[in-house]
């Protein structure tokens, strides 16, 4: 019998947890509130009750190939320490693997998403077939996985493969919140976006926007959905703003190709999902802003594959084999 | 008897060539010209007489482990072939790796400066001991070389490293040679500090500047070199430029460190021979562009050590094992 894996993704509001095929097959799903509020104790009583429900249905240790889980930032891969998340308040410095580890008897390896979302598009997404992937989930932050013949790039203290925070405007007024100014995650991501747009309406403050009337004039109901709305229906100051988003993008990616000569890179998340317009204007610009623009326009840009669930893969995707193709995409 | 290593670097002007044990010592070298205006015969005839010369004096092709060639790129390591660089004139996909095989019955191969450098800086150089690093090497251009595991990296098509050509100032008026706008390497390179130093001279054309004298008011006279001599005298001006391109190369190094998370970066070339004043401006601006400032601190910016002869370092250091201990550095 083929052993399965469990994937685990514990977020601020739920934990989802499913059961995966070594072919990338979810055969069983579960979700649970974390109860993070309630502090360390309750949100871990439920992350192990999504285990233990999943460990049963499954069939026991014997049949577990391994238990992949996906915990908010900062943390820890090689040691799977857990360290301070704000979205788990009470969790500090939580060696939550070893405590699965040792609970279960299976073996558990803890990651971040968007380290894992990019082995998962590798192993069974958007980029089956290629090695040297550069992945990149657009949302309401940036984040990027780097992965080398198929396995993720942690770097010396395993926080390797934050992307979204090379800046590419150090003397941009856009701050980031991580204090940089520039940082492609402060002028890309979703709320940059509508950032964006507020100070457009501002300036432009002359200039119709559909903007003005979707929001019903309160700038602070501006948001990446109702400016790609906009955008479709033709409204000049929202079409922009997507195109700046893949400028922005663009300049950035072709400092990635620069650095990694990848396969391929794969973007997803939220933003990603305006889809044509914006994927088109990242393309328009990353060879315009490449060394090698002839390599530059001949490296795939591809859309995520694995949206619903792409918690569950990635943390089921730390105990694939590389190579094993999909079954059921 | 331990086999010696040959390492080869070919310039525009001169090819030079030495012998080095598996422990990094050199015990001998060679510099020939290298005709490289009198076309491809020419030029080969003269890269070819240095390794025969190298080889009768090892001892013939038992006595070597391998062949290592810097050539001017564009070039292919993965397949040994020097494309069409703009310093050896008639050179058109040369399979110059095999060319040298098939000659002295040698494993050769073929290789970029910058990956070489940062190698050799790995194995036997300021970088003994760590495994991730990346290196840069700032003079006329940026070269870098990414290290992991003590190997290069080389992407898809083995022009990954590129990155000089990262944007930190899209907006940049900066215009970089490789056709995009605000890239480190033409912001922060020997001829961009000059002509930054230009720039502010023209602008504050009253501001009394030591430069003016030194060049004798010839504005294309200004190299690094001065305005390096003009800081440590104290010139405002001067030293603003040194700072400015502290500050230019440290906004770059924090995005690297976000992406890489190296054990170390190592900086050589000419500029970085500036020394302190610049290394002090680097280290100070890292931090503060960082997202985790704590260990953006923690991670050293070492000097490059290899300076005379890194290129036959460089090349011979395509042969090294991963590990060996330096012998005489």
């Amino acid at each position: 019998m083929r052993k399965l894996i469990m994937g685990i993704d514990i977020g601020g509001t739920k934990v989802a947890g499913g059961l995966v095929t070594a072919r990338g097959r979810l055969v069983k799903s579960l979700i649970l509130p974390t109860h993070a509020r309630r502090g360390y104790a309750a949100s871990l009583s439920q992350i192990m009750a999504v285990i233990r429900q999943l460990h049963d249905a499954a069939g026991g240790p014997g049949a577990l190939e391994g238990i992949g889980l996906l915990a908010p930032g900062p943390l820890n891969p090689h040691t799977g320490l857990v360290i301070n998340p704000p979205n788990l308040p009470g969790w500090k410095n939580v060696k939550l693997a070893e405590k699965v580890e040792r609970q279960f008897g299976v073996k558990a390896k803890v990651e971040n998403d968007a380290n894992a979302a990019g082995l998962a598009e590798v192993l069974f997404g958007a980029a089956v077939g290629y090695r040297h992937v550069f992945y990149v989930t657009v949302s309401t932050g940036i984040g990027t996985g780097i992965i080398i013949n198929k396995k993720i790039y942690h770097g010396s203290n395993g926080v390797a493969g934050e992307g979204g925070h090379v800046s590419i405007d150090y003397q941009s007024p856009y701050r980031c919140g991580c204090g940089s100014f520039g940082c492609i995650e402060a002028l890309a991501a979703g709320p940059a976006m509508a950032r964006r747009a507020q100070v457009r309406l501002i300036q432009d403050h002359l200039a119709p926007s559909l903007l003005r009337d979707l929001t019903g004039g309160q700038l602070n109901r501006v948001t990446p959905q109702l400016i790609a709305q906009a955008a479709e229906r033709g409204d000049a100051l929202a079409k922009s703003i997507v195109e700046e988003t893949g400028l922005f993008l663009g300049v950035w990616l072709a400092g990635m190709i620069a650095l990694f000569d990848p396969d391929a890179i794969v973007m997803g998340g939220g933003v990603a999902q305006i889809g044509k317009p914006l994927f088109q204007a990242v393309r328009n610009t990353i060879p315009r802003h490449s060394i090698n623009p002839h390599l530059a326009r001949r490296t795939p840009l591809l859309p995520a594959k694995l949206k619903k669930n792409v918690g569950i893969y990635g943390a089921a995707a730390l105990f694939l084999r590389a190579g094993v193709e999909a079954e059921n995409f």
